[in-house]
């Protein structure tokens, strides 16, 4: 018999694809250019030179037997020496080798960190507005995935509903920063106070409570943002990183688990990962990936032109009347809507060819997401869209 | 806290890894030469010169935002039908890209099958000798490995035990055809059999009993030796390759699952294997390797060296006066040890320097494994060994 777990599963589709495919059906009518599909978090600049170069040299070169070989479970120890110490170098950490374990992408780090530190029946939390696959990544666990409300004045940490929900079957929080839909950086004061209240909590539940940091937008960071690296703040941190958006390389699977070193059962959890791996199938990254993403790991694909792509819309969007918080890095923003339900707000703009994204797949109603990883020709053609539309529907709102 | 579950696994090194560990040591010692270490099942010629070629290729001349981007997740639609046609080609069948889903190798693949057709506490049978990843693929799912003992006159099935042990909770059987450790290719006769046992079961229990294929040997084939494809006898199979032997590239981690047309739930299966990797953290096998593999479908690596070295240990193995079936296939032989504790029996052999591995681990005790996925020339050294292990250790036994 299928399972009927996962059958029920089959009608549930993502809003984000829905979108997705009515964009690129509405592009098949009348010319894929005159879509102004915000709909997914896709890169949309090259990877490095740097990476292509040393790809070809290794296919060239090296031993194809030992290239293409297996990889240790835990991955390549070169590799996670490496990025060991680009991590030390940058944020001033002291990981070792064996604080790394490889993963294929962020959706594998997260999958090896919640096994690793809950059970079935334990809660992790996270915080809207926050990616909606958590979702099935964390419940299929067996664990639960519970959602604290936003903070929609600064899309930080709404605290007071934070500390209500922080039970005692809470093993673990689930944050992104820079966010994924917000676009928002997490403060250091925020991180701190986060930190305190855990420690606290941690105390008087006596167990562990760890943070698992998703951490694929780490590297796009705006102009004049600081944006803290989480583990410094509090030991139990499980990182979990991804070179998808930071190289331009989505498909190409790879990230790793980074134990913050503080952590009593650091290297407990890494070895863990190794076998968390034989359950589901995991058996590390591609080694030609691995190899030739330990040759660029400082450098980045060209991220500039998403920050120039968020002034223009933040510019037009402010300017327009939308109440909007400012993003401080990634390649999204998330403004509040110009009625009370975003779906009807959304559903109006596909007339004006302008593919929003509805907050309530994020946790939050009422706002809307833009993903301008597009080029910033399209992202100049489409204000004037946004101006009519909003004109059209709304009149002058300013 | 960190994972009981997972913590406790942290003791128990694999017997294959402990003895490959102990070969790398001594080979540092005396030099690896002279070490005859046939532990590992790590493929021992090189990747087909065009998948290096049509790698090169893409990274040269291809958009990189597209080769590098994200794959749909059920795979790439061109890379799936190319699958299917290179299937339907050669063995017959009738796939179409609908009926095959892209995953990481064949771990990833059986990850995505075991969780299609069980639910926890369903039981899966499987088949001494088999391979002992087997235990935590299925265990860690909540569904329940069992295993039928071997038929250790031929390596086919124990009908006898296995009609036994086929009760009502039994969803799938695990096959596993040319077989690791034994080598031992299913026969025509023996498959039909299988299917006519399912088949009425399946009537009597009133529900579906799945096979399961891993077929990851399924391209190394001695003279001879016909293969029946699996999926040919029975509708509920479901096939779980990977190009690691075949191909030569065990790190790149790309494989498939192919689920028959003539399986009710063939659609619906492949399907529900996209919302699996979601819970598993999945997420398709690279792009680019996917994009790589597709156009060399119907090549292997000179897998002509495994026979080479197969003839010369069966040779010279019955030669000794060693009971051993000759392997239609793979790159291992299980011979029957010469003393009844198997683990006895290698430890002896390490004196030689020969590194063999305990049938023990592959659930048939008395037996041996010796992976000649290794030079010919180190094989042909390795028969003095061989002999002087023997009489020295067990005088004339012919």
């Amino acid at each position: 018999m299928v399972s009927e777990q996962y059958r029920a599963m089959l009608g549930g589709k993502s809003v984000i694809r829905i979108l997705s495919e009515f964009a690129t059906k509405r592009g098949e009518e009348i010319g894929y250019d005159n879509v102004f599909d915000y709909s997914l978090g896709n890169p949309s600049v090259p990877v490095p030179e740097e990476f292509t170069e040393c790809m070809i040299e290794m296919l060239k070169n090296s031993d194809p037997c030992s290239l293409h070989g297996y990889s240790p479970s835990l991955g390549i120890p070169s590799v996670r020496a490496a990025i060991a110490a680009s991590l030390n170098e940058r944020f001033g950490m002291n990981y070792g080798p064996e604080h790394i374990f490889m993963a294929s992408g962020a959706a594998g780090a997260l999958a090896h960190a919640y096994r690793a530190v809950t059970k079935p029946g334990d809660e992790i939390l996270t915080f809207a507005p926050y990616f909606p696959e958590y979702n099935p990544y964390v419940n299929l666990t067996g664990a639960v995935l519970k959602v604290v409300p936003p903070d929609t004045e600064s899309f930080q940490i709404n605290f007071d509903a934070f500390e209500e929900m922080l039970g005692e079957k809470v093993m673990a929080v689930l944050i992104n920063t820079p966010n994924n839909p917000s676009g928002i950086v997490y403060s250091e004061e925020t991180i701190l106070r986060l930190a305190d209240i855990l420690r606290k909590k941690e105390q008087e539940y006596g167990h562990d409570i760890f943070i698992i940091s998703d951490e694929p937008y780490r590297e796009i960071v705006f102009a004049g943002v600081k944006a803290p690296y989480v583990s410094r703040y509090y030991a139990n941190t499980i990182s979990c990183y991804s070179y998808s958006k930071s190289l331009s390389l989505p498909g190409e699977r790879i990230g790793y688990v980074a134990v913050n070193p503080a952590c009593p059962d650091a290297e407990v959890i890494v070895n863990m990962c190794g076998q968390i791996s034989r359950g589901i199938g995991h058996n590390c990254p591609p080694s030609i990936i691995q190899l030739a993403v330990a040759k660029v790991l400082d450098k980045t694909a060209d991220l500039s032109v998403y920050e120039t792509n968020m002034n223009l819309l933040y510019d037009c969007l402010t300017g327009l009347g939308f109440t909007c918080v400012k993003p401080g890095g990634t390649f999204y923003i998330f403004p509040k809507a110009l009625e009370e339900d975003a779906k009807i707000f959304c559903e109006k703009a596909l007339k004006y060819d302008l593919i929003l994204v509805p907050g309530d797949t994020f946790g939050c109603p009422g706002y809307f997401r833009m993903a301008y990883c597009i080029e910033t020709e399209k992202v100049e053609r489409s204000l004037a869209a946004l101006r009519k539309f909003v004109a059209a529907e709304y009149g002058n709102i300013g």
